[in-house]
């Protein structure tokens, strides 16, 4: 395993002093994923959890449905390459993907359109409900869990959690990617989405709500504010979609019925 | 213009309290970009300067050099899209892009190997010099104008700077898209940037290094974290790249000959 931080030497200005000085900052790997032999997509990331990752990308993607599709999964941190082969090749999977990046920005691939244009038959009916004051504990505990923002404070976090916990957490430079690697993690080790939380650390924008409608996930929290777009997709399917759930505080978005104790 | 905001109706619940308010939150748009009539990507990004938004993307992409190439550029933000027409056409442009959106991730399409193995002959030569205090005096200046991210805490900002003031400044709810569209509106305005400096309020990756050689903009400022590759592409580039500038302090890690004031 990469180290996900490493030491440097700089110059540490502060009023009428500078010093030269030792400090830790993050790690930016380029990471590519080869699936069924073809060279899909090369991700700048953090390189811890690489198997999450790809998978996580990978079912976002649409490319896998299930870890029972998968025939072999083989990450080499040092060449930067993770393998990923399918039992039942997909000959479309090259064409769509040519598509795909071409027609999204920063979205790693999703195709937007395709959401947006799903319709109800998309929308996640959990009957999940949770309390603020449950909601906001768990923010707690996923924030002090960062160890890696902590030194460097140049990372995202995610985190699925029940009712109760957080069941699997991840950091990675990237907010998309650390959501990848959330859900590529449930996925290999069998853990339930559909009546789970996510909790993320960065903004909510539409790209992350199409990787939460994939795996059904009712409710997504962050510390940081959503976009219209973001809020228009969680309405659109069902999804509960908290922002600047903060201290004591949060805004909710979308489908406040699963909030129990402060329902309107 | 589209407006950058919109107001929603959102659950406000701090503490016990919990009321139905009126909210503030950004928008996100995607913008098409269609250089001579191929259609080459779709950003998700805030709806304004989409002029300066394609300039500086394409320029970044290195599709377009200059000003002068440019035969026509035209945007319709009811529709979503940007016409941009040079007087020479590329042949290439359209295999060149193919290929590049399939090896990145998040990074808009910049080949970071092409950066990488490029060599000491990218290397910025800038001799301007800076002092710290007043790199601070401008880092303030900067996150006072940032009047979308006061109503909204969802965008990222960019400025283009000389040594006295802010010459460009830009918001956009992407940390790539905003410094494409401080860079493409200093090449339309024909502003030069081989002396100026660029303070960004995002975390300063390999990406925004890329964007910044491309443009031999010498120093670049951040209140946030880099990566350990965008400090390896900063020194091999020639950049000075300082994050953490909050208050009286900075962090200096590359090139910190060109702070005047506090060398060592």
């Amino acid at each position: 395993m990469k180290k996900e931080t490493k030491k440097l030497d700089i110059l540490r200005i502060s009023g009428k002093k500078a010093e030269n000085v030792k400090d830790i900052i993050v790690r930016e790997y380029p990471i590519t994923i080869v699936f069924n032999d073809v060279e899909i997509v090369t991700l700048l990331c953090s390189p811890n959890n690489l198997d999450y990752l790809a998978v996580g990308f990978l079912f976002a993607e649409g490319l896998i449905n299930d870890k029972k599709e998968i025939k072999s999964l083989y990450s080499d941190d040092r060449k930067g390459v993770v393998w990923v082969e399918t039992k039942k090749k997909n000959e479309l999977a090259k064409d769509l993907l040519t598509r795909r990046f071409i027609t999204t920005g920063c979205g790693k691939g999703i195709s937007l359109v395709g959401i947006l244009e799903s319709g109800s038959d998309k929308r996640i009916k959990s009957g999940i409900k949770m309390k603020s004051t449950n909601i906001l504990e768990l923010m707690k505990t996923f924030q002090n869990k960062s160890r890696i923002h902590r030194l460097t404070g140049g990372v995202h976090s995610a985190a699925i959690c029940n009712t109760e916990k957080i069941l699997v957490f991840n950091e990675d430079i990237g907010r998309h990617s650390a959501i990848d690697k959330v859900i590529g993690e449930c996925i290999m080790h069998d853990i339930e989405m559909t009546n789970h939380l996510v909790i993320t650390s960065g903004r909510i924008t539409s790209e992350i709500l199409t990787k939460l409608a994939r795996a059904k996930i009712p409710i997504v929290v962050s510390k940081s504010a959503p976009t219209d777009l973001g809020v228009k997709l969680a309405k659109d399917l069902g999804i509960t979609l908290i922002g600047f759930a903060r201290g004591s505080r949060m805004n909710v978005y979308s489908h406040s019925r699963r909030i129990s104790d402060r329902q309107f």
